[in-house]
């Protein structure tokens, strides 16, 4: 299988660098083709602006949006951005690896965000009908593929629980893992963590080493977090999850899907965008 | 009073920029001191790397918290830096003018996030032992100022609803409104948003203008999100909120204050950073 890794640290001695040398060293024994964007040796453009679009539809103010669709669909994105779409295109799984800094992903990854995730790429697939607003949230352009996070995070474990004080992991990973991978079509693996990162003993290194390399393992075997589908029937003509529906759950937990609710009802037409699943 | 207003959005002539202006204008007419951060007009430096450090501690290896600290402590903070944490010092009032890029703030604003809050300026502050782990959540350095987002979203408020498809806004907002603006101390206002921002009419402009202007209006007299203090006495040793609270509510609802929970007990000792409400 083909793996990308997009990966953001400034060091490469870092505990992100040893984690994503480990990463393509065990994904190529198991016989993986890996290729790797390393976001700050390729001081990518984090800025979103003017400077990415050579062939612009309004000259005269800036409608990111709709320079960005023009851009794409007419062939005239900026060569990083389009090299990165082929890599996400061509790529059967994502893994990011980024610490995780004042609760987000570095700037720099954002920014790979912003300018890769073009309208017609990322967002603004498919037809806006009644309960089908687009091809998102499970379907998209990345349908097929799988995405997981792998974070290094400074703080302690109970910190991110269910009760912690910085909220509960899934939380603070909610815009990233739901409005970010799942958005374009990809199936969520539960994130990797490495807790108290800065403080990492030789001991805790073996370790965390060990468990991302059992992660690395089942890459395309373990379970997704079970997001429900946008266009699965879950949510009405408002977006807003129907009633009766995450009964047995809270906060950003109504989205997954719960035993003993009724089977996905899919609406509208077929998603335009399909893929064997992997 | 003085309010700072960080800007991020690269086209002047855009509702952001609209929004700034009228932002800047009324808290004037108000008698208030305005200043503006314009992130892209700066070209603020997003990238958080080794070229922030001119005089490194550890050269070696980047470890950026730690050179940080040895930064700020001594004296060798970049200019660009040490200007914006000058700023948030003089500030009563920080609001923050923004698109909801991919449920989060744009990456230049991320970046400037990620350099100005120097470790000993808005994190690493004050002792951690027991229940008391930093000054942070409602102390800091920045206690006793406001915070206040203004922010512009693409999508349908219904999106955004408490089962909207998207999360409900404060949950999506969470990781910057609690793990960014009240972790060093500031009181957070309710964000004032603009839906369906790239389909705004003009009467929908009026609208917005006379909302946001009623709210800048209210900038010091509104209510903050009672977000709980971390050394109010309602998290246990482990940061894990104790049995009993935010029975009321649920996911990150459940790090609010509540009617008829007990009063506040603060641990440990007095908040080393002190300033009065305003």
């Amino acid at each position: 299988m083909n793996v990308l890794i997009v990966y953001a640290h400034p060091e490469p001695q870092s505990l992100n660098g040893s984690l994503k040398n480990l990463a393509v060293e065990t994904l190529r024994s198991l016989g993986h083709e890996v290729k790797i964007s390393d976001l700050y040796a390729m001081r990518w453009k984090a800025m979103a602006d003017a400077g990415d679009f050579s062939d612009r539809a309004y000259p005269d103010r800036l409608r990111y949006a709709g320079e960005s669709k023009h851009a794409y669909l007419g062939g005239s994105q900026s060569a990083d951005v389009a090299a990165e779409q082929e890599k996400l295109l061509w790529a059967d799984a994502v893994i990011f690896q980024f610490p995780l800094w004042w609760f987000s992903a570095p700037a720099i990854l954002k920014g790979w965000v912003e300018r890769v995730y073009a309208y017609g790429f990322a967002y603004g697939v498919g037809p806006h009908k009644g309960e089908r607003w687009g091809d998102r949230y499970g379907e998209g352009n990345l349908l097929g593929r799988r995405a997981m996070l792998s974070i290094t995070i400074g703080g302690r474990e109970p910190h991110y629980s269910d009760r912690g004080v910085n909220g509960a992991l899934d939380d603070v990973l909610w815009p990233i893992q739901h409005g970010t991978l799942f958005y374009p079509g990809m199936a969520v693996l539960p994130p990797f963590t490495v807790y108290q990162a800065d403080r990492l003993t030789p001991e805790g290194w073996e370790k965390a080493a060990d468990a991302f390399r059992e992660r690395l393992s089942r890459l395309f075997i373990d379970e997704p977090i079970p997001f429900r589908r946008q266009n699965g029937g879950h949510y009405d003509g408002q977006q807003v999850l129907k009633d009766g529906l995450g009964a047995g759950a809270s906060g950003s937990r109504i989205h997954l899907l719960q035993a003993g609710e009724p089977a996905e009802r899919p609406v509208g037409e077929i998603a335009t965008t399909e893929r064997r699943a992997v």
